[in-house]
């Protein structure tokens, strides 16, 4: 079967009890339903099940809408504290990527998403900075310049996230990817994107949170530098990890050979991210992610 | 819940269809069975579909040897090329290991079992060499001497084999390790043990094959070496892989340094794949495993 | 001080005795030369000695040519089979790129060079197949189509890699990239471009040589996948390694996710191995490289 | 040459100027001194030089005794700040363990002392429970239990690390390896073992210092689990690092799975940590570690 088939993915959370996989897998094997993939995960810890299921859209006798009307009355009945969500890889993902001075992380998504591996929609660029205009509009993507006052001007910086909300919300994306994007958003979009925005911090989490990580990680003398994707939150740095990477330095490296190596995690480490939520495939529950 | 608490362990493998999740999982809901793990898997390329579920033994009205009895009718309405197994995390797994010269891999495993942290009934260490004995029998184990005479006496090795064989089956061993075990076995105790015997071997599979991988490392030039644990077939390190890795090396290794840093390696690869093994977490199929 | 000041990189490799050292340092010493980085390597295989030294270029009272001038004595003292090497940072390497329909690889190296971290004169970027013209060019890098015949058709084949080998020369390139270039050199191309054509192979090679290693990779059903950058030789698959790695895949990938996954190690293991080679990080004796 | 040939080994930092590597290599040269491996290194930011080589103890015409009375004048002249050693690795390093209940640690270093792949003196291993003093005897190493009393009792706690004390140096020490020794040194023990004791914490520092890092690693919900390697200061956790690793965690593992994932690495950092203290590999300078 090609990998591209058509699917629809549930995805789902609730209080753990017995009968949950048989109650979920009855009713769509019932309804002829195919499962191409299936997680389940409980955690010992909290008590809560999870699980992502995959079935193949022609082998259920309705669309995505009379899926979801039907599954809902499933979900009811497992709990009251039941979370899910079906989706329809027939619909590609909405992106906007936001950027400021540093390419490579905008490189590596365009490059990505030009030669068809990450099958999303990027609607939008949007930088503080002018100069990687020119290289997203040869991949077809438009791109918004949003200049940032300097940081004596409380206000302009107000009206320039205010502009980057709307042209944003114009998209209705489904992830807002901050690519080393060296803005802290204000309290308003992290409400308003909240578990849409992912962000990469060039560090292995919860080292060397805030600014300049490996500088902080080259005084400290570590022997490995990392990056971590996790989404925003109003905390700076520490909201749930998607995905996170390292690679190994030495005391050959200076803080230009670590930022170097340290891209190309943060590359990796992004894209592992953005692929990860944008097929449904990641959990929150208590600051923790399941990666199904 | 502490995870020595019993548990059955089911796993299964046969042709995929429509509703073999729900059947399989009303079952276990229909007696009040709480799943406590479950993994499952379709390989799209033969169409076979895998699980694995891990059952509180206490949630069940019924014990294990009534729990196979009734499954098997459920196996049988499956496919009739189903293969499945229910087993008891209450009878902890026997191990035998063969070994050479060599200490690291066995001098690794004894410090797991001795440390509680691989929680197998270890029956006894068989050597072609005498020096291992002391420390095996230091841990409280069992050490078989069984001397190999000289290549050119093959009568001889042969008997020394016959001998191997005998001690091995005497304990009736759920897994026989071969932790650096330099001999070739026999194609009649490669059948004997089939799906029980786990080889390390140290390289990186299919590369460097046969004797002296880090030579052969060294002289193609390689820049990580690796290690292999699989199953021993009557093909010569060509069994069904469970579980490799590797580490960095560059040009100042030399072979020794190559030995030295692969060793760590072999121990770890070979402790993960026993784990796997007598965990009942891998499925062979067609020369490929899943690993659940 | 800043990493993009001028240098001078002597590499040297000869047969090893007491003094090379003293005789390399003194001199440089004696001409007031400052070393910024330097590597030294015996091999106790085959004798050899190597070392690369990086020295600041306005610390020594004469230029890059009175440098080779007058280091040639100092290297005749040494070893008659003495081979060396002074190259000056001040000019940027000529690097021509060929690759086929795949373009993650480019891609990536169109992004590296564009943001400046590979420091690099990018002449030219040559293809079998027309769709990566627009984006090297929207990159400001000339392309060349050099479509490829069918196999029946040796003689156009010919053509085209003499069309190939015409453009590649009109660069003389210092380093020749076949970043996924699907088809296989001819002998007097590999004779041409030795030491200086540098192939970026998808298997951790010597496993998986030839064609389609990921297939070959799936069916063997390793647990890891991984990639090789190598010098061309006439042998194929079979030059002197320069840089490999891995990333871990399981039973869920399928062959198509192996290849992305692949991907990104080919991606990068490719740019650090172009990157070591720019910088004159890499000696090659025996088949076996030094990377310093 | 068989890697045991004995050699001296010369390690030196100094202010960065030109002509040090000429000075000590024709210092060396002029006598004879065959060197076996050199490893330079010049910290851009400080400004600091340092230098490790090893020369065939056969090839100079004195001992180490003369050698050291001959070098000390060369060092004399490159900068009064110049800090260097000879050692000789015809001496084996005397090293003294400290444990605590978990032995995974302690077999892994016993196996390697045992099977003469760790060429070290092992004098004693000292424990604050009885338990793991049977196997380390089996391997010939005497053990010595000082209990520790419950925290309530300062005095004696006192008394134990005094005793401790004494009996660590009794043995002269190299090196003091804290091999999962959970108790905190008092600041006069760790001064008396500055340069000389080495801790491995179960966390990849600066990241979850301090107690229960596999607890702190689960709540923050962190896709890699680590070790650190570093020298003991009266600052907990934050001395000089040596070595650090990493392995992959998920959703699926416990903190149990963690701890048991985290020993693996945790062996395999300390291991290479010793060996590199032992053999005169390390250098450090303004909390950060130059290892060749």
């Amino acid at each position: 079967m090609p990998p591209n088939e058509r699917r629809y993915v549930l995805t789902l959370g609730c209080p753990d009890r017995t009968g949950i996989v048989a109650r979920i897998a009855s009713f769509l094997a019932e309804r002829g339903g195919w499962i191409i993939e299936a997680g389940y995960h409980t955690d010992p810890d909290t008590g809560w099940f999870f699980t992502r299921q995959e079935v193949r859209a022609d082998s259920l006798p309705f669309g995505v809408d009379e899926l979801r009307e039907r599954f809902a009355e499933v979900a009811d009945q497992l709990d009251e504290r039941t979370e899910w969500h079906v989706s329809d890889t027939g619909r590609r993902r909405r992106v906007v990527i936001l950027v400021s001075k540093e390419g490579h992380c905008l490189h590596d998504l365009l490059g990505r998403v030009g030669s068809g591996e990450l099958d999303v929609d990027l609607r939008a660029v949007i930088g503080n900075h002018p100069h990687l205009g020119p290289i997203t509009e040869a991949h077809g993507i438009p791109f918004h310049h949003v200049p940032f006052p300097s940081s004596k001007d409380p206000q302009g910086k107000q009206d320039a996230f205010a502009r980057i909300g709307e042209l944003v919300e114009a998209q209705d994306p489904d992830a807002i990817v901050l690519a080393r994007f060296m803005q802290v958003l204000p309290p308003e979009l992290c409400r308003a994107w909240q578990g849409r925005a992912l962000n990469i911090h060039h560090s292995f989490l919860p080292s060397f949170a805030g600014a300049r990580p490996y500088h902080q990680a080259y005084q400290r003398g570590v022997k490995l530098v990392g990056a971590t994707c996790h989404y925003v939150t109003a905390d700076l740095d520490a909201g749930p990890i998607i995905e996170q990477d390292v690679t190994r330095v030495d005391h050959t490296d200076s803080v230009p050979d670590m930022v170097r190596k340290g891209r190309d995690i943060e590359k990796i480490v992004l894209a592992r991210g953005l692929r990860a939520h944008v097929e449904d495939r990641v959990l929150v529950h208590d600051q923790r992610t399941v990666i199904f």
